[in-house]
């Protein structure tokens, strides 16, 4: 039962982009990659895992700062090669700075402002 | 005044995606690709311009079609790697299928289910 995985269009690395919106306000948190795997297992727990290019693997969201990703919905553009994901953001942070939002830099006059405050400071966020 | 495009980390191919956002209510229309000289004219312009990986060539949205983007706000993300652009799409169609968003597939019992109707027979939407 994996044929939808099979109409994916994975690119050279075998990777797709995956947007994830959150379900009750449309608000766009991030961005990351899946691969198959990372894919399959989101479809499957209906949990956010995606692909880490940086540490090569699969990289459950919230693992280690439990903000979780809580999917209620998964869709696919329509060259499939895009995924959607519509989730609830445990904790209200998606980015790794300690932000609502990954989109907090917004063009203004020519420069990048930021727009939105750190909720949580990333140290508190990533305790070892 | 060009620094704003510097900040962005180009990928190997010099492209970054690209998400356009329905500025009004939040639904997510369609993701691109756009290079230096695509994102220097949207901000300039304030109208969407993609680059065609297909085509290769650049790609003012709406030039065959008429479905022209208003661009009202372009972000960036913490990577500086991914550009959402919130935009008014006019025709009310962004997919190239006829239908108002690109992710109208969506996963249903392990099956892609289109859930969107198109709106405009493609052929009618790219008259020669």
């Amino acid at each position: 039962m994996s044929d939808w995985l099979d109409t994916v269009k994975w690119d050279a690395q075998g990777l797709v982009p995956a947007i994830a919106q959150d379900a009750a306000t449309g608000e766009i948190l991030m961005v990351a990659w899946m691969n198959r795997a990372a894919l399959e297992e989101t479809g499957r727990t209906l949990r956010s895992v995606y692909w880490s290019r940086s540490r090569n693997k699969l990289w459950r969201k919230g693992e280690e700062s439990g903000h979780v990703q809580i999917v209620s919905e998964i869709r696919l553009d329509c060259d499939n090669d895009v995924v959607l994901l519509k989730i609830e953001q445990l904790g209200g942070i998606a980015c790794h700075t300690g932000r609502r939002s990954c989109f907090f830099q917004k063009l203004e006059d020519g420069r990048w402002v930021t727009t939105s405050p750190v909720l949580k400071n990333p140290e508190e966020i990533y305790r070892k």
